[in-house]
């Protein structure tokens, strides 16, 4: 059975946006390489050695309802993976790509439940921020994976959005120095 | 001329205490090694081999009220360097210590001066948090070294204090991984 990953690019401070859903900086490391991982997303051979495997390895996300109203749905295409659970309490958008694989669930559990199934073996991955948090506060989460970029945001969007109580990680399994990222992995202890 | 270097312990989303200033699993790293760094710290071989030179280059340190109450002031002996320069509006406790090298200077900038007078060349530390958040936001910064504990916080004391507004940094020059802690360190992009 695969793993649920929580994942985000993030900044020093524990930011994956600004408070205007800007990601300044965050994403710069997804341009300034000459490896091509897809359309319009160009790093370095480091990030993507690293990147690669992981993409390959997830069958389905679980994204919560703002990221999912900021890229559209990504238009209908999953960013990685085969299907797309969003977690909402309104439903899909009448009329929005009817025959893409996503679909909309009010639980975090249930997506997750769901995105589990419908990954068939493979990895979940959760986008993090509030529907990442109330995830791993949930302990659904098995990994954290964090692409730190070296930037200070101060205020914004939190990486574990409103989580409170601490949570215990093992010591990263991975440590990865790209080029404006340093990518980051931490089991969750149990 | 030394380097004004911000540190702390931090958590993975930022913070540097819990709200009650308890910094729970932080300092599990000061007592998991075989070797001793001073009274009562004892640290990987690892962790040793980096925070050893750094403490041994660093002149002064400039730290926040909040910390010489919470701590009195390690009791009139700095915890590294030869002096301690406090930020405060109050002045030093009536009674305390007479004769420690401690100064208590009532604005951020004028604290880091001090620091640097007092440092004689050497490296000077800024505590995290926010003093440091205030010395970074004036510029007045190097580099910043953060020892990242694999715990999520959710909320507490934050490493960059009140800080706002973007800041960049450069890749880390640092990336060393202990036991219980990662230990990194950016210089501030100029």
């Amino acid at each position: 059975m695969g793993n649920v990953i929580m994942h985000n690019v993030v900044s020093v401070d524990g930011f994956i946006a600004d408070e205007h859903d800007q990601v300044g900086p965050l994403f710069d490391w997804y341009a300034n390489g000459d490896v091509r991982l897809t359309d319009g997303i160009m790093v370095s051979e480091t990030s993507a050695a690293y990147v690669r495997p992981i993409w390959a390895g997830i069958g389905a996300m679980v994204i919560g309802r703002r990221l999912f109203d900021l890229t559209n749905g990504w238009e209908g295409r999953p960013s990685v993976g085969d299907h797309v659970v969003v977690v909402s309490h309104r439903p899909r958008p009448e009329g929005w790509h009817p025959e893409a694989p996503y679909h909309f669930v009010d639980d975090v559990a249930q997506a997750v439940e769901l995105a589990r199934k419908l990954a068939g073996g493979r990895d979940v991955a959760v986008a993090a921020g509030e529907a990442g948090g109330q995830a791993l506060a949930l302990g659904l989460v098995d990994e954290v994976a964090m692409d730190v970029v070296p930037v200070v945001f101060g205020s914004g969007r939190r990486y574990f959005g409103s989580l409170d109580g601490q949570r215990l990680l093992e010591d990263p399994h991975v440590v990865v120095q790209g080029d404006r990222v340093l990518h980051l992995a931490f089991r969750v202890r149990r």
